[in-house]
């Protein structure tokens, strides 16, 4: 079932290995089919250089069970799931390691909107979730994941407007309308972190005014965008 | 028409990627024939390892219409012709999001002059612009964005002896006689200011002497260089 | 004689050089066959890609004699041969010059848990050892590494719990259950002491709660582990 | 003439390229023939890829007059002459703008010994010369640059004990008893500086006991040396 689908999650795990962007097994990508109700993720722990489209595994969204694949699938697949529950408009998530936004998330601190770079596909900046507490940890750990993040987007209108999010003391998640292109916010989201570092350390006061980031967002998004070819 | 010009233009933007001063669509390459009046351009949002070069855009540089080409021109190309408007001796020009570059371009701050491999290209300090002001940005931003490089050198008698710039909150451009020049000024820009950002981090206090700088920027420019060989 | 060994810790060292955390001859790796007494670790001073598994010396652990083998074993060695003494449960141990660790190494700091990255494989910070003394140097100085080491972990229950630690102006030293998963803890390592080291960059006060650090290090590790495949 | 010095100089200079230490025509290396008393050296501003043996450039030490080649040799060529002058124990030079070599440089700084991998090249500080006055850079500018290396080693019984420097603004010069030694050496410069700026950067107190250095100097120099094969 949705051979197409893990197709797309398969080359979009690939992806995030090739760009370097995690290392060994930390990471992990999923896209959802909205129709069927099904999500489909990376397994748990295999390499990324051992694996297929057939070892994608088929996720019930309402259920988190397994409904089709020979594997356990990412242990982190009850955050991927409270995600797809909680904004309709998300079609696929990427959680990484990667080392730049990693330590934005372990200082606890968001990654500012510095730049033209990070407003061309951040709407603000990208913000760092509250620590989880000694409950949340204990129970229902992966989960209580997604929830802090939907809490973080709770008064947002439009979850892809700001497409990825810092877990306090653990690092990135990252979406998209599908999961190549959660692949693509990911890598953004740590190179905007690396030149967000850079920059505040030449100099802390760094900032952008509104109307700079205004004018890169909506050249790129919305219906009065023009940047790119009209296909 | 101008087969030639989209061949050095394409090479230049291919060369621009193997160099990993860019990644996914974010930098472009010109070049300009001035007999013609007319200069070639990368396509707008187009992957660099999908494009030939028949996939140039011709530009005239008078009217800024499309002249020649299936797509629609890279989203800077206003900046560009203004460049190239205004600096007769520019014949190449190239726009990155280059990390250390943009980093200096976030901070506001000018690349400081601070050793011989800067003074080997660039004359001085690279500087940074003035920021945009809202009405600016708002109406033809890609054209005022030219004209405030325009005006951070109103000053200069020559415009390749300082052969780059930082874009306030945005990024670098650079030039050159010809787009492979330029693209070879804007990877030394991203390096020197990789340096100046480690020396400012070792010593906030660095400097160097002028008749340093004059030295090395003469020992390989103007009719009593040395370096290289004479061919 | 332990033909399977010499090529288990052949492919180790390979892979040390293939991760990029060693140049040159900067590193070296061990593993041990605790039925024999016998350790096999790589020659002194030879390069990686001149290496094959013949090259690999054997070495006994009580006498610290080469049992075979045409080589020098590593200068290093006697450090090695303390660590298996010391602990029954080290299998492979491995010593990089790695940049980031070594910069901890030289600062005398520990590399503190500050993230889930590091809890998953390193319950607690990991530490830096005390300065040898100038007659801890100047006689046995490789052997007293080791020692220096094992006092590091003298009230520790379980040696692979913190599988690493930094020595005083020196480097890291990595182990686990076998050669391969030494090199895998000596990347670990590494990796985390540069998320480490921007994190503090970005914000000197970082911390991390000590029930994260148990959730995600249980998560990976003892009875109740749930990360990966239970294959 | 010196067909196999110039083989060997060639093969330094490609080396030099591959370690990723050089970009475009940044660096050079030279080997010394000291009973000829002629030097081979890279011809100026040619690129590393488009070099043979052929084209290498051998010069006299004496007259510092060109004896065959049919290219210019190095613009540094009158530094390397300086020190095969005022060394006679050198027999390689090689120079770079490795980044962290030139931060280092350019913030005036010396490169502190401050661990052992340090130590196991250099037996000390990697000195940073002084600036070079007005006069000497306006006249015989790249031999005054031999000078003030030569004025930094004045007081040092074995200019192989530190085998290389950082010129003030400039950037770093390594040696070693041939040409393939200062590119060894030129390597761990750059390595060594940036495991020192990333210390400094954790603990700007950090230092190494000078017991340590000494140690690890001459656990691989001198006639008490045990690391490596004795071959």
């Amino acid at each position: 079932m949705l051979e197409k689908l893990k197709e797309e999650v398969y080359n979009a795990n690939i992806e995030l290995y090739r760009r370097g962007v995690v290392i060994y097994t930390w990471g992990n990508v999923s896209g959802i089919d909205r129709s069927s109700g099904n999500m489909v993720i990376k397994p748990s722990g295999l390499k990324y250089e051992d694996m297929t489209p057939e070892d994608m595994v088929v996720v019930n969204i309402e259920s988190g069970s397994v409904v089709e694949g020979r594997w356990k699938p990412s242990s982190d697949t009850p955050t991927h799931l409270e995600l797809y529950r909680d904004f309709p408009d998300i079609g696929g998530v990427t959680h990484t390691h990667s080392i730049n936004a990693v330590a934005f998330s372990q200082a606890g601190m968001a990654v500012p909107a510095l730049g033209t770079t990070h407003a061309d596909y951040f709407y603000g900046d990208i913000p760092c979730t509250r620590e989880l507490t000694q409950a949340e940890v204990q129970t229902d750990y992966e989960k209580n994941t997604g929830r802090v993040i939907s809490e973080t987007f709770k008064n947002t209108e439009d979850i892809l407007a700001v497409p990825g999010v810092l877990v306090r003391n653990h690092g990135p998640f990252a979406w998209g309308k599908d999961a190549a292109e959660s692949v693509y916010h990911a890598v953004v989201l740590e190179t905007v972190a690396e030149m967000a570092a850079k920059t505040l350390s030449l100099n802390p006061l760094s900032s952008m005014s509104a109307y700079i980031l205004d004018k890169h967002y909506f050249r790129k998004h919305g219906k009065n965008a023009y940047y790119g070819q009209s296909l």
